[in-house]
């Protein structure tokens, strides 16, 4: 990570300095949850979907926010003027918080707002995505919380299979990769992506409901046979956009490059972030 | 957590001060492993299956120790001798480390290593537990992770259903408790644990090699309907040696008391931990 500013609980400091003990929940158990934005132009994107998303997960994983919503909009205002990095991700960590016994749930947690420089490509990115499935499903998987150890455990999976990600199928049906949703378009025309146990990525939900591209978009369960099938296939996240992909388990998709579903929905979506 | 000395990468160093850097992989993305043995009169109890276990667990999880076990077993001795707490609980974790990135794994890890004071019953204990049921298989279930995410989060589902703690079954085969093996004794007076997706528990391992018991202990599935049928029931975990289970779902099983065959593993254990 660079070296800047951070929020740590109460407190602007220096990445370089910013540490919690080792009795919070994160480190004793995993437990916690984040979420993640990016700027453009010095402008935070969609930050309501992610501020509610964040009030969401952290609510259903049992943890409190000390602040306000309005609160932490006017802390991340604070770092993004400290900072001065207007192409950047945003993160918000709430770690489980200073346990007793290492176990039981303390009643006040961790927060901490991390700003890092990233370059979001404003274009739909000429190269697509090699993936490799695998069959897992994300525990707690409609909160986002901060349980890579699948994700991380398969970083050697990945590159012994020459991909750039994982993707996740359970019983046959498809997922997600770690750190984006995932899309098709059928034969039909039909752009499809996982309706059960997923995560609700923000970007997911900005392309289901676009107004006007005339397209069906469907949210529903679908399997590896009808990806192998798919005429194009693309990722969706806060740091990619909208990403094809060309290539799953060694199988091309579609013509193996970006096809002109996905190339429409890149450009409604930037006409949205603008 | 009582303020005493803790190893932290080369360092003895208080408690109060023993932190990380916000950019370790635990904190990020919940990666590590860990694993934790107990003091009794000053002396480790089958420290040599913890350690085989904890360098296990870091290979499996792509983790590196930079200690040889024979480093690491003095610098736990120099622990206790500072600490000089003869009933405790040591744990020893190795967490994922800094990454640049948050996301991808580093070369290096953080080792921690700590000492709290446990008082560890030498007789079976008479009073048993309450268990409800809930279906969920861990992941990476044969290295001891940091993953407690589902354990953690059913922290307030363990006290409505007035339990001291959740069963895990999954698709109605048994599994084991967040933080203990589970074993029923059947009408039949047959010793079962589950086999398969389970953590390979010390004390698990050490009543499966009993000698001399005249019981037949199986490693093998069973379900929730043979739990409900069984005349026994008990967890064996580092904390509690053995400790029967009374009550499952609301059920009571067999009497619903210590049975004799509980009792009898009970001494035999403790004649070998002696």
């Amino acid at each position: 990570m660079s070296s800047n500013t951070v929020f740590l609980n109460n407190t602007f400091i220096n990445t370089a300095q910013a540490s919690i003990l080792i009795t919070d929940l994160s480190i004793q158990r995993g437990y916690g949850i984040f979420d993640f934005f990016k700027t453009v132009n010095g402008k935070p994107i969609f930050l309501d979907d992610h501020i509610e998303r964040f009030y969401n997960s952290a609510k259903k994983m049992h943890l409190h926010v000390s602040q306000t919503p309005a609160e932490l909009k006017s802390i991340i205002a604070k770092l993004m003027h400290t900072n001065n990095l207007p192409e950047s991700g945003i993160k918000i960590t709430l770690t489980g918080g200073y346990s007793e016994d290492a176990y039981t749930l303390p009643a006040s947690q961790n927060l901490i707002i991390t700003q890092q420089p990233l370059t979001i490509h404003h274009t739909l990115q000429s190269e697509g995505l090699t993936l490799v499935t695998y069959c897992y499903q994300r525990q707690l998987s409609e909160m986002k919380t901060l349980d890579y150890s699948m994700a991380i455990w398969l970083q050697p999976f990945i590159k012994e299979n020459n991909a750039n990600d994982v993707l996740y199928q359970y019983n046959g049906f498809i997922k997600e990769t770690p750190r984006a949703n995932f899309f098709i378009v059928t034969r039909e025309g039909e752009v499809v992506t996982a309706k059960n146990n997923v995560l609700g990525g923000i970007i997911r939900k900005n392309i289901i409901n676009l107004d006007g591209s005339g397209l069906k978009i469907t949210e529903r369960d679908f399997t590896l046979e009808e990806l192998y099938n798919a005429s194009e296939a693309f990722i969706t996240s806060t740091t990619k956009n909208i990403l094809p992909v060309y290539k799953i388990d060694g199988k091309k998709i579609g013509h193996g490059k970006a096809g002109k579903i996905t190339e429409q929905l890149s450009t409604l979506l930037f006409e949205k972030m603008r």
